[in-house]
Formats: C-alpha cells, structure tokens, sequence
C-alpha cells in the first residue's frame, strides 16, 4: 500500500503511467488554483463568481493537503536511510516540501496574518521543472545556478559597489534637491528610491530633479547605470563561457590513436 | 511557358536580368503598399487622399495575388520530386509560401475579421533577407537563428524564473499597495502589468508604487531586471563565441601527421 | 614656407614643440566655440553676454577658415604622390576634411539652412582623439571600430528584425488602442514611436496602452526588448573576444626552442 | 603600548581577538552612524529623536576622530621603512585614510560647507570589503578593478563617443523641438538633459519630443543607446573572459618535457 502511494508520487521520474496522470493532475490544479486567486482580486469577477472560486479554493486545499500528508507519510522510502521521523523532517525541510507547505499553511493560519498569502502556491509552479522531466531542463537550471553560484564574490561586489553608489547619491540628491522640490525629495529614503529609479533606468516620472546640479547628478547616475549593467553581464558572460568551455574539454577526451599504426597519438604537430 | 515563369519568379537566386527586375518590382510594390497603408492611418492623409491609396492598394492585392497564384502553379518546378498538389500544398505551408497568403487573405475575408489585418503584409519585407541574395545576411540570419535554438532551455529556464518573480511580485504589490491606491492596483492582472514595466525597466509611470513597502519591493524588481538583463546576453554571448570558435577550428582544416608513421591522419577516432 | 605651414598643421603626430602649442590653440578654440554656442543658447546669458559671444563666434570661423585654406593649401605635401588638385580634392573629401569644412560652411550659408547648424563643428571635437597622439586611444577606436564592421552583417540582420518587430507591433497596437485612445494612437507612426519607447525600454509615458490587449502586446513588447539587448551585446561580445584572441595569437610568436638541446619544438607533450 | 593599538587597529588581517571585537564595534557604529542620518532627515523622527541622534552623531564622532589620530600615531609602524613624518602622510593620504579623514572632517568645518557633507561617513562603509577578511571578496574587487583598468582605453573611447552624440543630438533636438516647446527645451542645457534620459533609456517622461522631427531623433538616440550597453559590455566582457583563462594558465602549472632530450621544461624562451 505505502509502496503503492509513493510509487504514485514520487516515481514519476520513471514514467509510470498512473503517476504520469497523477503528476499532470496535480500539476493542473496548481496553475488552476493560482489563476483562481488572481481571477478573485479582480472586484467583478470576484462579485459574479466568488462563491464558486472560493469553493474551488477550498477543495484544491483540501487536496493540496492530502497531498502534503501522504508525502510526508511515504517520506521514509525517499530517505531510506534515516530513521521514520527523520526522514519526515528531512522531506518536510527539502526545498520542494517547504514550498508544499507554504502553499497550504496560509489557509489554515489566516489569523496569523493580516496579508493575504495564498500567492505562496505560486511558488508550487517550480514543479514544473520537475514534471517535465526532461534532464535538459534540470540541466540548463543547474548550469544558470553553477555560473551564479562560482560568480557570486564578483556579482556581491557589484552589487555593494551598487549600494554604495546609491547611497552616495541619495545624500547628495536630497541635500541639492531638498530645498526645490520638498514634495518629492522629503528625506534620504526617498532620495535612495529616486536614485534606484535612476540607476536602474526605470524611470517612472514620479521623481525627478529639476535643479541644474540636481540633474548633473542624476545624468551621472544614468550614465552610471550602463556600467551597472556591463559589469554583471560580463562576469556572467565569462562565467558561461568558462563553464561551456570546460564541458567540451571533459567531453573530448583528448587522447586518440593514429588510424595507421594503432599507437596512442599524445600531441599532434602540426602538419609540415 | 511554364518554365519561364518559373525561372522569372524563382532563379532570382542565380541573377538572371528579367528576374531581377521582377524582383525588385515586387520588393518596392510591397514596401509602397505598407507605406499607403501607414499613410492610410492618417487621418489628414486619409481624407485627401484615401481614394488614391484605396486603389493603389486595391491594384496592389490584384498583383500579389497573381504571383501568388502563379508561385502554387510553378511549384513543381521548385520541388520536382514531388506529385502536382504535394509540391503545391509544400509550397503553400512553406514559411515564404504562408506569409504570401497572410498578405492577401485579409482582403478576401475582411468580413471574418473585425480587425484589420491588412497589416500582415509587413512580413513579406522578410524577403527583403532573400532578394539581397548576399549570402552573407543569410548566413548571419542563420548563426543568430542557431544560437537562439541551441540555447533554448538555457533561454527558456531564464524566461520561466522572469514569469515566476513576475507573478510573485504582482501578488505582493497587490496586496501591499493595493488600499493605498485601489485605482492603480485594482486587481493582480494590473499589478503584473507593473511588475512588467519595472523588471523591463520601461517605467511608462502610469502605476508605480507609493508605499514604503511598495517601493521596497519595486526596487528589488528594478534591481533584479539588471540579472534578468545579465543572464540572457551572458548566455547568447557563449552561444556566440562557441559558435564563432567552432566555425574557425573548421576553417583551419586541422591536418596532422601521426609523429610515429608519420602518414597524415585527417580524422582522429577517438581512444578505445 | 609651405614646409613650415605644414609642419605646424600636420607634423603634430611627431611631437614638434610650435605644432603642439598650435594643436592646442586650435583644441582649446573648438571647445570654447562650443561652449559659446551653447551658452547663447541660454536666453538669460545671450540677453547680458549675446555681443560678446557673437563677436568670439566671428573670430573663432575666421580661424577656422583661414586654418582650412592653409590645410588645403599643404595638402600636396600630407599626399605627395598625387597632383595638386587631385591632393586638395583628397584632404577635402577625408574625414577630417569634411568635419573641418562643416564646422565652417554653416556660417557662409546661412541663407540656405532655417535651422541653425553651427552645431556641426561639435564634430571637430573627433580631433581630441587625434591630438591626444596617445596611440593606445587610436588603437582602441580602431579595435571597436574593426569589431562593429567585422560584425555588421550580424548587427544589421538584427536591426531589421527589431523593425520588423516594430512595425508589426506598431499596426497591431494602432488597431487595438485606436479606439480607446485616438488621441495618444491617432495613426501608426505615434504608434511606431510608442513601439520605440517601449522595446527600446525607454518609457516616458507619454502614450501606454490602458486595455488589456493593448498591455498585453505592451508587455511582450518590453520583454522582446531584453532580447534586442542581448543579442547587439553577444554578438559584440563574440567580436571583442575574439579580435583579443587574434591578438594574443599574433604576439606569442608560437615556436620555441628547447632550453637544454636547443632544437626547435613545435608541439610539447604534457609531461608524464 | 604603541605596539598593543597597532595590533589592535591594524593586525585585524590575522584574526586577533580583541582587534576582531575591535573591528566589529567600529563597523557597526559606522552603520548606525549611516543609519542615524538618515533617520535625522525624515522630519517626523528629527522632530521626535532629533535630540537623540544629535548626541550619538556627537559621540560617533569623538570616537572616529580618536580612532583617527590613533591610525595617524601607529602609522610608523604600517610603513616601518619611512621616517615618522613621511609614514604620517602616507597613511592620511593613502585611499582609507582620506576616506577616514571625510568621515569626520565635516563635523569640524561646517561653517565652510553649505550642504549637509555628514553622508561622507557612508564611504567609510568600503571598510566592509577589508573587515569581510575573506581573501575572496578583496580578489573579486580587484579583478573587476583590474578589468576595468586594462580596458580604460577602450571604455573611454566609448564614453568619448557617447558625449559626443549627446552633444550632437541635444543641438539637433533644441533647434527641432525649441520652437515647439520652448518650456521643455529652452536651451541646449536642458536638450543635454533630455539627451541623456533618452539614452540612457530612464525616460522620466518630464521632457519628450513633440514633433515629428523630434520624435525621429529621439527614436534614433533611444535604439543608439542600445548599442552604447552593447559596447561597454562586450568589451567588460571580452576582459573578463581573458582574465580567467589567464588565471586558468597559470595555474595549470604547465610543465613540459622537451620531446627532443626529455628534460624538464618550466619556461620557454622565445624563439630566436
């Protein structure tokens, strides 16, 4: 029976076609289940058909939760080394079991929170990545993370000269801005938001300076920004780069053997 | 006969004169058409003139759909191999042969369609890539083309990850400033609108948001638009130096000889 | 006479002591002739200083001419293979030729132009690159140089999908906003700049599309952008590593000789 | 003793105990003293706590200006090999202690400055990257710092480039959009502004061209600024990648045996 349940959901890797049903099933009420919250924020629908979105909430909860259990139940043959509450707990604090629960925690703790957390489920979307099985997928994401990952002291750096450069700029801004415009440049928070705006070019319009110094400021921090974006891509361009590079040495294995004579060929000179 | 108007309408890639003027009378035929239609939208335009342009395009539609027509009857001609209506139905669902019907359809169906799609026509300027008849633009087309598809998954992963913080970020902006202005964040579709324009980093100003809260998490977003910039031209990058690389150790016709025969070895099977 | 002209014109690459003094002068007089039609410009400075810096306007375009003339005048000698005309023809049309007589024409024929193109002698700050006489900034000018011409084909077969891609989306939110907003999508051309503003991510926020097709191809307009970013920068990219490469190549002149026997090594085998 | 506050200030590279707490004690109160006047510019806490945070800037102050004076009093022993006077102003005028210097300079000379310069502290936050003591992050700034130096010639052409189509395009659009919209555009200054927004693609929405002429321009600045990322990047890119596989190379220890004689060959002369 245990076998059977976790063969259900979780062998689905080997293509058994019932967890192959199950897998798209839950898969299904996912993306239903978040397009469900998005459709009940929008007031008319929300008005219309409230009654049966919230119905349908309750009833993917109540699976989600059956679920969950039945996971934890069958997580003692995932783990098979470790002892029965171990392994629980093993599944439970796993990325996948964490982002499982907080897509039901939510609706059994309303009162703990003001905010509405329902959207959590949209982080069950990850399991996409896992459904589709195709190793590619996996592959391209453990590739993307790997270059982050051996990158990271770089990108940190970039990202704390950022930081700085924002903060700078910030204080500069408020103390040249703060006098024309006391409306949009109150404080240095406001300041920092109007530089982050700036910097990042996203420039929404609802700060800007309007003093010359102000505005010697902020085209430096745009023109800044371009480097903001050269930087990281680079380091990322070399990271890929490096590791594209590395993969095609492991998989030419560089030591041949002459067609003619048989005998192992170590380096080839160059044809006289 | 028929073999005449195959080679006026096809050997263009061969330079035959008669061809080439057909050609180009076709390529500025379509280029004048999507102008009349642009100058079709302008009302001043359209009142003075909207007669002339009428029958221009009119005349226009009557031209293409006679090339069109004669194309479907050459086509054996282009695929010899095959019977009279597969060479026909091959040449209509080619990606040419689709988009010379999507140009002249909409004026034969105009009463299927509310919307006006006369400007389907745009993409015949795709054959501008083929009339150049410089192989170089094609070539290039196609390094670009294979890159993108040798980088799919990469590409795919990163767009899959932008969707998910797009949509995670839309449900806390909803949430976060949704009282504080119920006009611009009516509903979670709103936000993902923003949440568009800040990662891309358009910040049109229509929405932005006005809490400390709100603003805290627009910036994360405009921040992380910097990565999601970084990862996909990091990617592409590799794509194209491997890709460039590649294409040298071809040219450079790496012909060895075996130092102990010393016989040239053109092929190196790989170590048993 | 002539010879002396010349050296003080065009020997400055050689570090003569008057000709650098005289590239200085002449430097020094096209920045303040800049400045000066900037600041005339300026309402406020033109009402208190406007005499002062039309009569600097007029003393600057004498130099100049004079300058040019006696730049024509050597001409025979910068090229001396050719015959007098055909010399001066030859500086007239080289670049700095024609950058030299733009920033003069412009003040002989102002009846010709309504619009005031003293701007143009902007251009002659391209001298600063040639003054520096550092060769490192020519070198670097002419790497990016070769790389953007190396790469145009690539280049311009991605600025023609970026049209295409404009002008597909400009028709597509003409039809769809035209109606809810004839003000801000009267015809395709406003559509075609909000289809710049938008790719380009740039955003100011004078037209947006309000209904929810009209946001939808906005979006995926904006998210196409990221796109026309990367791939301009891979290919860039792919250009400078491998110009660099090339480079390196070229300066480890690859053959060896053997410390301890002294014979030529061609290729080492990695030590066992 | 003079030994014991070296030890305690400077020896922190080793791990020390007490110059660890030491260490610790004063990156905090530079965060809170960051922190502290940021709080003082929003006026509902200045109005609250102003009393509060006056009297902790006060004594941030005495103990900056106490650690200052200790670092100026042991800088004989940093430097052993210069006399007391010369070790002095090495350290006042090496990066940390000018950086040092601004953070507490301000408080003393107020009357010489109008603008508020406390936020000068933030650049003592740098201090992050040398107390981090991880090697690792000291390295990554180095080899950004290192990239962006060895392509200073070319990013500086960049940026000579990109001034000069900011100039060019601000004359052009001033003498375009002037006559339309003189409170936008009353001068080339302001057009510089707009130039750069557009650029730069940040796009406030405060100044936008009107015309159909200025629309032209603007649209041609806006897809220009594409390339002006594309460049920069490729070349951070191309200097990036060069760096790691320099590094790759020498650590690859790449010790050979010369295939003629079999000794051991650790370095090659070049060939004669």
């Amino acid at each position: 029976m245990k076998q059977k349940i976790y063969n259900l959901l979780e062998k689905g890797a080997h293509g058994k076609r019932f967890n192959l049903i199950f897998d798209y099933f839950i898969m299904s009420l996912i993306i239903l289940s978040v397009i469900s919250i998005v459709l009940e924020s929008i007031a008319e629908i929300n008005a219309e058909y409230g009654y049966y979105l919230r119905v349908f909430n309750g009833i993917s909860i109540v699976i989600f939760s059956i679920e969950y259990l039945l996971r934890v139940y069958v997580s003692d043959l995932i783990f098979p080394t470790n002892s029965r509450i171990k392994s629980a707990l093993k599944f439970i604090f796993s990325p996948y079991g964490l982002v499982d629960l907080l897509a039901i925690l939510p609706f059994y703790l309303p009162l703990f929170f003001k905010i509405d957390l329902r959207f959590l489920r949209t982080l069950r979307l990850m399991r996409f990545l896992r459904i589709l099985k195709i190793n590619r997928y996996d592959h391209s994401f453990k590739l993307i993370w790997d270059v982050i990952k051996e990158k990271k002291s770089e990108l940190g750096v970039t990202g704390f000269v950022t930081f700085l450069t924002l903060l700078v700029a910030s204080f500069l801004v408020y103390h040249v801005e703060g006098d024309a415009q006391p409306e949009q440049f109150p404080n240095v928070l406001e300041s920092f938001w109007w530089a982050i705006c700036t910097l990042t070019t996203v420039g929404y319009g609802d700060i800007y300076p309007v003093t010359g110094l102000g505005k010697t400021i902020g085209g430096i921090i745009a023109l800044l920004g371009i480097g903001i974006v050269a930087l990281p891509t680079g380091i990322v361009s070399a990271g890929f780069i490096s590791k594209v590079q590395e993969r095609k040495n492991t998989m030419s294995n560089n030591t041949h053997n002459c067609p003619h004579c048989g005998k192992e060929i170590l380096h080839l000179p160059k044809k006289e």
